[in-house]
């Protein structure tokens, strides 16, 4: 039998202080944690960046589970690495306590509302993400196909969705966000549940937003950004776009429209303005929505992990 | 003749970005600054801060500028405070460019819109507040007896107010917040070159919100935060509170209302859930509005500095 069947993780960046309140007050009720029969442990990603409440220490440590990374010799004094090392071999696959489901709660200053992520298409990722969205109608954003964000976190557990809930300034608490997580964590909770005891429903479709690229931020010759947001894109994630639409302005009130041409039609962005983007160069990424049928082995991979 | 008549100052902290960007492009634009007549300079108050995307390095240099911490003899090696001994040899007193006035623009996190605060009661500041309220209608915050709070860098000026304006998140661009420091920056250009010829209009009353107090969050025996702003307060800085209001809340469902007797029983509170105040255990403060009739001292005093 496993030790523990889900793993809450709050807190990969330490300046995210919602979710990581949450499961502080959850660990002071062990009845809440395990009230659908489920074995749950929390544990804080960034423990160091959060006391000292910023996002990380030497390197964003939801990109710091690559192979390459975690195999690599010359980070012996980097704390994010070895906190991912140190998290694997608690919960990874190989350890005493190899946890199937792990659930990655993240805050973000983009006004996106509460969201799903997965990383590239794995079933039982899918199968979740299926579950909750049939309940909650979360928009689930698909990333994959981009070289430049590699390392996640969720990506070293058989089963692992990152739960994405705005808009929030880093480092405050605030009493809708902290509600938006606990709903989405007793549904989670509920739906494996079911998949434990075999009462689950699938649904028949999920529908997914497919990350194509992300823009930056126009920039001057000195790599300076030189525009900001335009006010019919900032604020706007979800809504659809087309080629055209207004994206940055100038100070001298010229703006700049959205104009690739190797993009769809139709577009939703996502993670417009996400304060701790800015050092990545992404302004927003753009999806496509899609619809897809649910397939049964989906179901089927989420189940054989959760009965085992 | 004064070399610089106003020195600008942004990125006092270096995780509040629109001031900073405005500025940067404003630099790129002599006309603009220097259009009233008067003599501008801009300065980024803590640029290694801002390069790295956070706040301080070593501590806050807007709480940097005490007499005790500038002549302290340990803090050689403290970034900030070489950094304020720095900006006052640049324009301070005694400098080869002392200036007369300065505004230093933050922002906040707090839902306060825009206002001007003052620290203490010195008459130029509340001569150039007086103005700035009598074109904008811009609350006046007086930060005043409270001796945890100090060493602001405004107050190593003759003259000197801090605009802050949100709601933002800090790393963020936001037009909206560009556009108010914009508007605040031409009214207190225009105001002070009327100072400058004399064509001052000076109001006869100016309201302010006096400082009372600082509230923290509860905490539980560890020192850690157990409860969460109320939906009752949060977000509602500026409107009045009586004694009995909600303040918290615990997870466990109950609240924690205001219950100070030694406060009067009309409260303002200001600066609730500012993201950076968590560190200095600070919730809310808590104001009382007071209307004064300005005194013509105050005016004389501004216009002193300004026809030097």
């Amino acid at each position: 039998m496993l030790q523990t069947e889900i793993l809450l993780v709050a807190g990969t960046h330490g300046n995210e202080t919602n979710a990581p309140w949450l499961f502080d007050e959850l660990a002071k009720s062990p009845k809440i944690l395990n009230r659908c029969g489920l074995t749950v442990s929390t544990v804080i990603g960034n423990p160091l960046a959060r006391a000292k409440g910023i996002r990380y220490i030497d390197r964003d440590l939801n990109r710091s589970f690559s192979s390459k990374l975690l195999s690599s010799v010359s980070s012996q004094n980097d704390y994010e690495i070895n906190r991912a090392r140190e998290l694997i071999n608690l919960f990874g696959h190989g350890s005493k306590n190899p946890v199937p489901v792990v659930l990655d709660f993240h805050s973000t200053t983009s006004a996106m509302g509460s969201c799903i992520v997965v990383y590239g298409r794995r079933s039982p990722d899918l199968a979740l993400a299926g579950l909750i969205q049939n309940r909650l109608n979360l928009p689930i954003y698909l990333h994959e196909g981009d070289n430049s964000q590699t390392g996640f976190l969720v990506e070293k557990w058989p089963c692992g969705l990152v739960i994405e809930i705005g808009p929030v300034p880093q480092g405050i608490l605030r009493q809708e966000i902290i509600k938006q997580n606990m709903i989405v964590l007793e549904v989670c909770f509920n739906e494996l549940a079911k998949v434990k005891s075999g009462e689950s429903i699938f649904p028949k479709t999920i529908v997914v937003h497919k990350h194509l690229k992300s823009l930056d931020f126009p920039r001057d010759s000195s790599g300076k950004i030189n525009a900001y947001l335009h006010q019919d894109i900032d604020c706007k994630d979800w809504f659809p776009i087309k080629k055209g639409h207004n994206l940055f302005n100038n100070f001298n009130g010229s703006q700049l429209q959205l104009s690739d041409d190797d993009l769809p039609d139709d577009l939703v962005p996502v993670f417009i303005n996400e304060s701790a983007y800015l050092e990545k160069g992404i302004a927003m990424s753009l999806t496509t929505k899609e619809k897809w049928a649910f397939k049964k082995n989906w179901a089927q991979s989420l189940i054989s992990l959760m009965t085992k």
